[in-house]
């Protein structure tokens, strides 16, 4: 039984009660709302490992941190390091993301540690496991890819099960600056093309839903016409991918499976609501996975910058789940310094957008850091960080005279001639 | 003859010529708009090297770094590579916030040597300038520091004069987390709290607008009262000051003097369109400075990243002008590296934000590199980057296999394998 399953029939499982006790809700509500399909829990049956998260409505916001091998960059030792990485800085769902050769030791070594959700994109899998080129595939090889991921126990897969030949037709209808930038999808788009085939994920859909409700896998259905430069941002492309996504949402929900929809791209600040809130009423309240989206095309080296700036708004208007970007995206695959600094950025993106939508209990923290820093109490705030290694490495690289103050403004603190101020008053009054 | 003053009486001055051709627009619509006061022009008539900057309605999001000594780390050489750098890097402001002993030798550099708009707190000099404690400078005393800094040839002065008594009484009745955050605004509310006397930048105003009327320094009308915590966000004190900003906006043009207001400070995103909006309403489409905003108090080591989000919304909803907050912020003063990383990320959020608010050809930059993307060109592609240095040292890091991928997806390649498809497809058409 799934999760969505087992919510419809009215039971709480123990996946929901730790959600509703990490989010301080009840777990009445939490089920409620996986029956109604606004929250997810990715949790595959044979995961035991994780620690469940639940993603959606009302839900604090979630990170997603992206890792894997490439072609070029090979190396299961560094992915591991960044597991754990990962793991450290306390990211809720990990993606292995790896594209090149056998794959399986390396992601069934994440699913045995991580109580982060594990996702994949199994299309990227597909020349690894099935050891033949794209032209050689059959829709059936291309489900064994989906199956083992599944008995695997991945989590969440994002399937592009939305890039059908209709969609297709908007493709060449409306030429782009830069067509697809979905790696996944464009391997789909080119087998559909090659075989002058519909999108097998669309055609045997009910065989998808088999699949992921026997291991309770949370379909991800991915954005194959995602805008990859601001230029491209939600033109009828990317509009009529998302329609599709919306119908097969429905029929998710209805087959018993979790499911949840991913958004863009590039795109223009101004366009960022739109896009959330269209993605919300055409997928019926689906819990939304953006990556990105990036604020501009011309900042490669600091992705993670116009990733968040993107992401706090996407959270704040509604997205629930964010993918994190690094300062490496565009230029190579992300170091172990980039996943870092990628990781942290995201936070800050989802802790931001939950002050900006009133998720409770999220303004504590902030009311804390504050607390400390009227005081000028270093020893409270650098604990209270973010990052509190980075915070004690700046303080320490330049004390003040005076250990209450910063080297900022030293005896200029604000904070202090403010609390001289007002002491003197309480006495005087 | 201010900018203003000219603008009103029809002159087209060189600086209007200047600023009309690097935003594309024609001289007279500049002019109009410095005669309206929803631009200005900051350029004291004694600073000689200034290529002057408009700011406002219209033009290109501008920001400002901030740099300058404290008593605790006070090396001006160190002061006067972080100028380099902001004008190797085109930052369009400058403002020198030393705050201890003998600063007039580098602001006078400054001046000299930079094409940027130099900025000042004069506040911040009071006591190293006059040589004695606050309780005993007089209003006189601190008329004089104005005037010497006005004299030097400053561009734009940050002057306090809207936390008077009555919003006084609003910081009783309003208690905060953070009370006043601001250096100089808090030092000039110990002065009046100390004297029990009114602010004299209020009570003198007009003296005050004499001064920059007679070397055209922009009045850049400080705001004591924004919020130094996410928690303080537009309170009664906030707004109380807003509305004594907008009320002395409408004295400063009508005795000719350019004037622009700063705001927040810390705030959720959630509050930010309305604190822009009202800000505008309030002070009636004054160009509008704005410090960050923060959109999350517990990052400090990323202050860069929470004032990047925030003031990307900021410029996107109306504010005209960002001023830049380094990584160093809450922790210490910034060193050069800082100084870099808070330049880029506060362009990041200019550009990103004259994409949204649809700046006329602000997106042929992105269009540019994305046509360089889509043709994996990194020959194209690194000196379009805002830091082709990182983009380069990124790229050089991890080289692919084949030079028209990158180490991130190597053969799976979006851009190569929609570029066959559509190779092929127009063959065969």
């Amino acid at each position: 039984m799934t999760q969505l399953e087992a919510a419809r029939q009215g039971i709480v499982t123990e996946a929901m009660k730790t959600v509703a006790a990490e989010e301080r809700l009840d777990a009445e509500t939490v089920r409620a709302r996986v029956a109604e399909g606004t929250v997810v829990i990715p949790a595959n049956i044979g995961h035991h490992a994780l620690h469940p998260w639940g993603i959606g409505k009302g839900l604090r916001t979630k990170m997603n941190v992206n890792l894997g091998i490439s072609k070029d960059v090979c190396d299961y030792e560094t992915e591991k390091e960044k597991a754990q990485l990962a793991a450290d800085l306390k990211a809720e769902a990990i993606m292995d993301l790896s594209c090149y050769g056998t794959t399986a030791p390396f992601r069934e070594w994440l699913i045995a540690h991580s109580p982060a959700a594990i996702g994949t994109v199994p299309m990227y899998d597909a020349v690894g496991l099935l050891g033949k080129g794209l032209k050689d595939m059959t829709a059936d090889d291309l489900f064994s890819v989906v199956e083992k991921h599944a008995k695997d126990g991945v989590d969440f897969m994002t399937i592009h099960a939305g890039i059908t030949q209709e969609v297709a037709g908007h493709v060449w209808k409306n030429p782009r600056l830069t067509n697809l930038v979905s790696r996944g999808g464009s391997i789909l788009f080119a087998w559909m093309y090659m075989k002058g085939k519909e999108n097998p994920f669309y055609e045997q859909y009910d065989r998808l839903l088999d699949i992921c409700r026997t291991y309770d896998v949370t379909l991800s259905l991915g954005d194959a016409c995602r805008s990859g430069s601001c230029h491209d941002s939600t033109d009828a492309v990317q509009v009529s991918e998302l329609i599709t996504l919306g119908e097969l949402v429905v029929r998710a929900r209805a087959a018993g499976v979790q499911v949840m929809v991913e958004g863009p791209g590039h795109m223009p600040l101004s366009d960022i609501r739109m896009n959330v809130e269209l993605a919300k009423k055409l997928c019926h309240g689906a819990p939304l996975y953006v990556l990105g989206p990036i604020v501009t095309d011309v900042a490669p080296g600091y992705d993670h910058i116009t990733a968040a700036i993107g992401g706090t708004l996407s959270a704040a208007c509604g997205a629930d789940f964010l993918c994190y970007v690094t300062p490496a995206e565009h230029l190579r695959l992300p170091d172990l310094d980039d996943v870092r600094e990628g990781i942290i950025a995201s936070k800050i993106a989802c802790h931001a957008a939950d002050l900006a939508k009133g998720v409770p209990h999220a303004a504590d923290w902030d009311e804390a850091m504050s607390r400390a820093r009227q005081k000028v109490d270093f020893g409270a705030m650098i604990p209270l960080a973010l990052d509190p290694e980075k915070a004690r490495r700046y303080r320490e690289s330049s004390r003040p005279e005076d250990e209450n103050t910063c080297t900022m403004c030293g005896p200029m603190c604000p904070m202090k001639t403010m609390s001289a101020i007002l002491e003197r008053r309480s006495r005087t009054k």
